[in-house]
């Protein structure tokens, strides 16, 4: 998250439309700070599942979530969706930065700016273990755009 | 919610896609009876500020929920969005019986039936006000299919 | 929950202290209605588990939810917590319907009325099991008070 | 937060009593990352509340979050409560910069740490404003002990 360059939809690769709930909203009337974690976690989960390297029921691996953080530049309000872009910011041995960007209908400048990182466990013993081969040809494809 | 028919998507007469987030789920690997609630208040709510009946920071008139209720007939997943859909069972003088059925993908029988009776007050004394000539009309609209 | 007799403390067995939380209101500055089910769901758990009978991870029971309801009274606020009491309404073969009210600090009337139906299945068929004769006796000592 | 020092009760001022949610579980048997959030939030409203300093509905400055998050050092799970502890890492003209550890029962280790950025705003401009004097009397009284 680069201070100095607008983070915009073309610096992401992947976008997860994410509908509002009218609980996500707090007594200031706006989409509570809590509620975009959620969304992060589920574009990331999503985008796991959705290429079959997870499979939150069985498979060996599993992510664990050792840091996360969000800036929150404009509000966001129910009941319009959101849509929460994706990149990865780093690619370790046994972790993964996650970049996120959530952006409102129409706009191309992000509303909030986020990270999330996952450290890749065995399911039984919780330690980490090397992303497979599989895994870095697809989070590959989601590193930040030149 | 009658026992007897099964309840299909004919039987509604708006549909709200959702969204489901990873963190609705619980231990048992589906989501939790907890979060039905929040779909319904924003299949709701969303009726309502789309049909410009409700403003919620402004409008004199406020939904206070007085009754909910769910009846969960089938496991829902994550990642798939659900649909829910909406009727109106009751319109009385200040409150509104509406009733809601989850449905998943591909499926035409509910995997949930929930209620959720809605009593409208005053913004400021929050005592029952009738439900206006205009709510009413595009509340009608939304009874039961014959 | 019977609509005449008033619901007071001493018509439940056991209480729950639950914190609230600043997400748990909505714009109409209290308490969402969703989020008394996440204090039903927690209180039925902590009982269970408190008890020895459930451990979610590795029971070879566990209960799934097929019903739930509320009323509700009075609203409840942010930041005073809630006291979550507890009975059991019908023990059934595989199924309990429990009973809660939710109190407020000094309150003897309940603020909120719920119920909620566990139907105790086999963890890896998900087939209803009769409640087992040591889930019987403490569930018994949670019956409504004479 | 300091990757060196561990980070100890004794290094954070004051402290709040939160109670689990059988919900704030996800699929891995732990307390999933978002919830730790809405301790957080929960926490620093909590002491602008109990001090007399925010009143959420009329008060004519209110906070809102820039910035957030949060290192997750060791799992936390249901239902045992958590205590997390607050301090102000820097208090700013018009921004507070709160820092939060999560302690479990019995250990003086954080299991997690946080921060929270709040602007203070007119409630109704949305402009920030500096903190006021009472305030920074407050929240001075918040800062790291030595």
């Amino acid at each position: 998250m680069n201070g100095e360059a607008p983070e915009t939809r073309g610096r992401f690769r992947r976008a997860y439309e994410i509908t509002t709930r009218w609980l996500d909203q707090d007594p200031y009337d706006h989409i509570n700070n809590v509620v975009y974690y959620s969304w992060f976690d589920t574009a990331v989960n999503a985008f796991l599942i959705g290429e079959g390297l997870l499979d939150p029921g069985s498979s060996p691996i599993v992510g664990l979530v050792v840091e996360s953080g969000c800036r929150y530049l404009r509000p966001v309000g129910f009941p319009a969706p959101v849509s929460v872009m994706l990149r990865v910011g780093h690619l370790g041995n046994s972790s993964v930065r996650y970049e996120l960007g959530v952006f409102t209908e129409g706009e191309d400048i992000a509303a909030a700016l986020g990270h999330f990182v996952h450290v890749y466990v065995d399911r039984e013993t919780r330690r980490p273990v090397p992303v497979p081969t599989v895994w870095r040809e697809k989070l590959g494809e989601l590193q930040r755009p030149q």
